[in-house]
């Protein structure tokens, strides 16, 4: 089955190898991705369409003299299983030894740990000016996807390295005409045009940002693809190279269907079925009705996304029911956040959907474009919890230390599915204010509502005791519940517990009102403490004669880890909470 | 002198003019600018250059019904005069009313208060999706500068706009080929091409992104831009009006010298020279001869930065010395930082130099290209102070509260000319790790270093004594030695003072050293105090035997402050400090 790839170690021999044994390693690859991705499932679009364009880079280039750097990097399978990583795809018990995106820990053709969109022109344009200051002679090779040219960074790139670059940088724009969903933005229809005239049209966005330009019509064909990347190997200026691939390719369903197989749980390689259901209601199926219903019955409401209507599950069949009140902007979340604000000053109402990680590429449009301007913007943001993505570059657990901090902007971390909805309408219909709503990751409870939520920054007290309090935000309020039950029934004692419901602010009465009959204040948050909620608490009591015990995530980038185990770490399990409390209480 | 000008109260005055007049209006509008910019100082270039562009703005649309986005708004001084604002401009007295910036709270003519680059496309799509949605029908007009162009956040807004909105959107490109210092960037070659063959080239960067486009050559001429501006008015989709201005014009010492003149100080009209002489030698100077004289030993540092050069007051002669140790990325933050964090990771030593409220802009590329990255770029931050910059769209106070929360970035905040030498050489030749220094603003001290910088988070006790602790972290060092000072006199107590240097990490066995023998630690930090230094000191006292007051801003948009009022206002001059601790300390 692997006849060829068993003897590919690394780049040298893949070298050794001719054209048609290259074609037949392209369908060996093919099948160690299958292995992979119906197992433990990862990106498939992006990895199916570039086999050919990878082997014909590893063979043509020099790899790690020469430097590849993979955009968002969701597209580097091949290239692992290329530089010696071949048995995390072909053997299942060393799935777990690589990361789905390029990472210099475990090879050095891996240059960085990236899985941000867009940075890959900016990123080799810094290798390419590094190798120049030292002399060095080699090809940098940026490799981007046309789903990821709409966003600033890589923008921004072009446009310097169209001036400000005079020696070798290669940029592949590997062209398959789409994003996570359909592309949006007018240089698709440039792109378009290009791929039409194979290349040759006068109007050309490459060029209008001064950069040398090549076409090549066939991205998986690999003789093509080696004959292309040979006559711009060691060129002395920076070229875009633009291929045309299909994504997906060699595999049915993801040809016909690239949204839905951008990315994909592990399946069923005969039906293409998923091989688990996910039953039960989840808070973005609840999060998405009320969307839906909302936007139905005012033609005001307005969903905003950069290409992230996959972050509410939003399918194609629902934007197209949206109609005008759907604006995807492309991967281009600056422009999502800004415009935005336009849309609420003029009086309309935008809800921004997107995934935490991606909201941290807006902190300045949240602060100046909307925060400081104080447009009632709602935010709809679905992992920013602590067991959601788990990959290094995807966290959203320092959603609180990145927002909480700016002016204006109020946070709600709903814990039941009553307080979600409440607070959906109160931010889209009335608030003058923006709004970020941290969609919860947890299992979805229903429980009424004890404290109106227009009043900003009050906490809701869930039971009142004494001695201990325990305020637990967002999803792990059901933690709190959990330590607050074991105190009770361990401990004898009779704590107060507190779902703070506000992210961003602390309520000050409340928490008066707590140094009259308790000793130990318990905060509870699923993400990074330094910066966070709980800091807020702590402070406020710095210098009152109450103890403060903050439970949250060290300010460390973890990377692939397993929640429970990482809480345990912590100590932030049920029982080592307890069991502080207890020594606390007996001191 | 302003004899049609003092008939202007709003843009229906200027509707009855003719174009003979409107040309003297013109010449009176310079007067107005002149009369503010000498005495207090200001945007000049931007302003000087975009007098009749404002004028037949205001001629032909009907503002506030058609609205008008200035990107940055430095260059709506006019707009303002014209818009019922004039006495800020001719009324000494009133030179305060008005700020530098568009400001809706001044006028209904304004519709955002924004300072930052790069934002006025994606805010009006905003007001256009907006209007789509409520049925209304007026014309929305973003003016933004060819220097503005190069920023991620505008060019994915031509993109999105290229294909999402297909109504009235009009966006005037005020090319006068120069950004604050010279551009930078590919397009920049484009848009010489257009204005040299009168926007008939067909490469064009504004097509190519799917847009319509005109070209009017001379963006000074009023009679010009009035049958310009007629014929796009109520256009039914986005259309590029590219005028071609000159930049300071009517002022020849800005016409000739275009980076000078492009922010000024008050200064003599006849003779050019600004009217104050700011003498002495700043932390910015020695951070410059510092930087400089490294790159010439050192053929590996490279300065990289977005158009600041005026961050460090790198002048032309200066950047051209530097040659190749110097990159310019035009205004495009989010590629300085990841270009810089691939010139880290090729070996070279990058230094990163620009204002602090423009680092904002930068949170992803920081901790997604950077900082998980783990790479060696040093980041040299101007203006991070609570003193210096106090526009609300400028402010510097928020760094801590952003940056300080991201894993592997250290942050040093030095407080005297020792420490801010030795923490360059330690950041650029030797350290392992990102490291964001933060330019003091105070007045320059000599002092001897008695912790070895390269002990990261380890605070310097500059006097050990009891009961209470005063931690003043970079430019508030200075704060706190007074305050130890009266405490010492006043209240008869010998207090420790600490020097903590790192703003980004604590130093936990100083901190529980300090609990043997002290009841009371004061922080004192020149940011807002939520998400910042004190809180880091606070939480890690929260369930110990000893109280903490910390002393900072709140979490507010200040907006034209004066900084000893408002330290003030919030009991942090020395003598509310001295009667809270005196008080603390009798209880």
């Amino acid at each position: 089955m692997y006849d060829l790839l068993n003897k590919i170690d690394g780049p040298n021999d893949l070298k050794k190898l001719n054209i048609s044994q290259l074609e037949r390693l392209s369908g060996e690859v093919r099948e160690a991705l299958f292995n992979r991705l119906t197992k433990i499932g990862g990106h498939f679009g992006p990895n199916f369409g570039v086999v050919e364009l990878t082997i014909a880079l590893h063979y043509v280039f020099n790899s790690p003299i020469d430097k590849f750097v993979f955009d968002v990097s969701h597209q580097s399978y091949t290239h692992k299983i290329l530089t010696g990583r071949k048995n995390g795809y072909i053997k299942d018990e060393c799935f777990k030894d690589d990361s789905g995106y390029t990472n210099p820990e475990e090879s050095v053709h891996d240059f960085f740990n990236v899985g941000h969109t867009s940075t890959s022109i900016s990123l080799a344009s810094g290798l390419a000016k590094g190798r120049d200051l030292l002399g060095g002679k080699e090809n940098i090779i940026a490799i981007i996807g046309d789903g990821s040219l709409s966003g600033g960074e890589a923008l921004e790139g072009l446009n310097v390295i169209g001036s400000e670059i005079k020696s070798n940088l290669i940029v592949i724009v590997n062209d398959n005409n789409q994003s996570i969903s359909e592309v949006h933005g007018g240089i698709y229809k440039n792109l378009e045009l290009l791929r039409n005239t194979k290349g040759n049209a006068t109007s050309n966005m490459f060029k209008s940002f001064g950069l040398d330009y090549k076409y090549l019509e066939n991205g998986n064909d690999i003789e093509s693809l080696i004959n292309a990347l040979k006559e711009i190997k060691d060129i002395d200026h920076p070229i875009v190279l633009h291929i045309n691939t299909q994504k997906g390719k060699g595999y049915k369903f993801a040809e016909e269907n690239k949204e839905a197989w951008h990315w994909c749980m592990p399946f069923n390689r005969k039906t293409g079925k998923p091989l688990y259901n996910f039953s039960g209601e989840a808070y973005v199926d609840i999060a998405k009705k009320q969307l839906l219903s909302k936007a139905k019955k005012d033609s005001k409401v307005v969903v905003v996304t950069p290409n992230m209507p996959a972050a509410l599950g939003l399918n194609q069949d629902e934007r197209e029911a949206l109609g005008e009140q759907f604006v995807d902007c492309g991967i281009a979340e600056e422009q999502a956040v800004a415009m935005a604000s336009g849309i609420a000053k003029r009086g309309a109402k935008p809800v921004v959907v997107t995934n935490a990680t991606f909201m941290q590429r807006t902190y300045d449009q949240v602060s100046h474009d909307v925060c400081i301007n104080n447009t009632n913007v709602t935010f709809l943001i679905n992992y920013a919890n602590f067991d959601g993505l788990t990959d290094v570059t995807h966290l959203g657990i320092f959603s609180y230390s990145i927002f909480s901090n700016i002016p204006n902007l109020v946070i709600y971390s709903p814990s039941s599915k009553e307080e979600l909805l409440e607070v959906m309408d109160y931010a889209i219909d009335e608030a003058n204010h923006p709004t970020m709503i941290l969609l919860p990751g947890d299992k979805v409870v229903s429980r009424e509502i004890k404290e109106d939520i227009r009043n900003i920054n009050k906490f809701e007290v869930s039971y009142k005791g004494s001695d201990v309090a325990i305020i637990a935000l967002g999803d792990f309020y059901s933690r709190g519940l959990a330590l607050y039950e074991r105190l009770k029934n361990d401990l004898g004692i009779n704590p107060t517990l507190i779902n703070p419901r506000f992210a961003s602010g602390i309520d000050k009465e409340l928490l008066d009102d707590l140094l009259k009959d308790h000793k130990l204040v318990i905060t509870l948050e699923d993400g990074i403490k330094e910066g966070g909620f709980g800091y807020k608490i702590s402070e406020y009591y710095s210098d009152k004669d109450i103890c403060v015990k903050v439970y949250g995530l060290e300010k460390v980038f973890y990377d692939r880890y397993n929640p429970d185990e990482l809480l345990k770490e912590l100590g932030m399990d049920t029982n080592s909470m307890v069991d502080y409390i207890s020594k606390f209480l007996n001191k």
